[in-house]
């Protein structure tokens, strides 16, 4: 500031300063919660490496350990997320030799960084694929530390920080074949003598049951109609195929296309999940209902595969 | 950057800037929560249609569906946020035929978005009334969506976002007329035979309990003393009239000035709510206390008019 | 920007700017929690008297009214805080006369603002200790408030956002002797007769339980081996000594090494804390083994010191 002459290479290198950045978006998920300090300490640690970015919490309430919870959660925001690094932490191996990876999208557009448990999988298939990745070794991007619990503080903000500065991808360490990650698990619907097996993928804050069905399944895999059979556990519900929430009336079992182009169970301001005993992972068989309200088996051969 | 002459128009364009930008700052207040990505979603959005803005979260975490308490909140907020645009969802409604909405205040200091059930009221009539009010109708400032449950990111935000980098107002779509936009519902205190009937309109984190009753309504109302005699669901209790938590004895109840000017019930480091049992809407009447420190009644003839 | 020769004095007051800031960065610790406006109330702040200025929340579940859990939290973080403001605000005293201060660090680096209860103390002594400190009563750099009782948006985010903006220490209130600020409270192990009297320090999310121990305190306190007695509230357990949480089999208890360098009872993807039953302030005696699997008792003279 007291150069007057001073030029774009000076000012990048303020704080604050976008100028001169590779990236400036940190998109930043994990299950390290809201409680203790761990994701200020990783604000902390990008504000300190690499002033001008701004980290996006996507969110950090994913089930402690749980990586398939995470994966999903990341693949259903992939789409939406700005340019730039994608941090990804839920990493019940830290500190063992699972890899730490940077894994580079769509030529370079994006680039996600985690361990290399599957978490970061399907958000890589959804925006395309891998087209370069590398393991993080270089000791020059990481934090000291005095023990190995934290490498979202350690290995991985550092090398999300690095990315942004611009510093080149392998200088994080040695290339890696994309064919050797950990692929993530996305469940396929299956065909059942009595309908379609599907499973929940997700239940929202609003008790919306999330399945790996989309609006296009129904009818190539037998089941038609205005409503639908819906079996959990034993237990059967009839559901109605509705636009909006609201169209519900109380205690009426919906089937709607949520956000994301998936089909969901839902209630109207009432929590579905909780109405129906269910939490993530668990199966649920949809079918007809026959003319007599019952409902029907379904056999017609289809070959499922995993959609685009 | 390779162009040493390029001036302000050029820089506005630049990720990361906030030149050219109408508005730098969107107050983003919703019954999201944050254990989904939906609000990082929401961020991401914005950050990717509008780089340059500041989003601030007031709270996320309003009761889901619960839209009289989230008008409250952001009444209570108001007066303290920056001037720009207020992001603003709590839609039990979404994907009916509710409205979408931007009310301008202020002459054009600050644009409210979201959905037209109350929402936005309150906090519209704290800060002078709507100058203007539109319909968000136009598909360009939209994006496409798979289901319409989303409204946050599919419509709000792009919303939003457009208004800061200066698209008018009317191109979201047609004026509307503000008297059709709906109301909020703020409840007045009630004269009774027994002292004033209150009702309790937020419980915050500490177990404070704040009343629709400022500390200037007491002594026109007929209640008057130190010390004031409470009544909740037939229960009554004394409370002590102070300034600080600090000033009340382990276990004695106060009812003090909270932050936002109006009285609360207060305990000293614990929860009054819990301790007297109540939640937000129950019903509280204030009174006297006799000579006899039993309370009295009041009959006193006041007209309760809405306060500015 | 209708004034192209207009300098770096002129950039620097737009908002957004962070040209001209002395400090660009708050890091912002509280007991407010997420649900209410509190924490959106004071970004709002601090965005309205000091635009350009980012802040990180640190987090804000402290315990409601835990200047203990609070002082750790931030005694954790210090050394991973970006230069600039430290704003912490866990404040049961609001109201009374306890001082509201600002704290210089490392010769003016960092600031940290809150009220004078302990809160700071832990985290200033981790940094070198105060360097200057003022009592925050300039009625100037405060806001007016409606009640007493929220000081965090009235009397720290003003003086956080004030400092930030370049306003000299001393004009916002007399200095006072580094001294008299309320000291804080770190437990130091004891030697007992049956081993070390430790004290849990924290329990995170993920339910590791801190000790007020390091990795070399246990040999020169006479504890030694592969493995160690662990007793708590008179159960006795045994602890292996691992360096990772997948180093354990399922249901095997460890003693690690943190992220922060001390002591921490474990399990591999489950929460030690629950568990064994513990919290925050708990008593456990670590101990050795004997060749018999018992644990032996210490009483090796040893003099305690805080550790640097």
């Amino acid at each position: 500031m007291t150069e007057p002459t001073g030029g774009t290479s000076e000012r990048s290198e303020r704080a604050g300063g976008t100028d001169g950045l590779r990236f400036d978006t940190i998109s930043f998920l994990s299950d390290y919660g809201r409680t203790d300090e761990f994701v200020g300490v990783v604000h902390s640690v990008i504000r300190t490496l690499a002033p001008g970015v701004v980290v996006i919490d996507v969110t950090h309430d994913v089930p402690a350990h749980d990586v398939r919870a995470g994966g999903l959660t990341l693949a259903r925001s992939a789409q939406y997320l700005a340019p730039g690094v994608v941090l990804a932490v839920v990493d019940p191996g830290v500190g063992t030799d699972r890899r730490a990876i940077a894994v580079e999208v769509g030529g370079g557009e994006s680039i996600l960084v985690g361990p290399d448990n599957g978490l970061l999988a399907s958000a890589v298939a959804m925006v395309g694929g891998a087209t370069r990745a590398v393991e993080l070794t270089n000791p020059e991007h990481r934090l000291e530390a005095p023990g190995p619990t934290f490498d979202g503080r350690d290995v991985f903000a550092p090398a999300a920080a690095a990315l942004c500065r611009g510093v080149p991808l392998d200088d994080l360490g040695p290339d890696i074949d994309a064919l050797t990650l950990r692929p993530g698990m996305l469940p396929l619907p299956q065909i059942e003598d009595d309908g379609i097996g599907a499973e929940v993928l997700w239940i929202d804050r609003f008790g919306n049951v999330q399945l790996n069905l989309g609006p296009d399944d129904l009818a190539p895999l037998g089941v038609e109609g205005d409503r639908v059979s819906i079996r959990i556990d034993g237990a059967e519900r009839t559901a109605r195929r509705v636009r909006a929430y609201a169209d519900l009336v109380p205690g009426e079992l919906g089937l709607a296309v949520d956000s994301y182009g998936l089909l969901a169970l839902v209630l109207d301001q009432r929590s579905a999940a909780e109405e129906l005993g269910v939490a993530p992972s668990a199966a649920v068989t949809v079918s007809s209902l026959g003319d007599d309200g019952a409902p029907q088996g379904t056999s017609r051969p289809v070959t499922l595969r995993s959609k685009p």
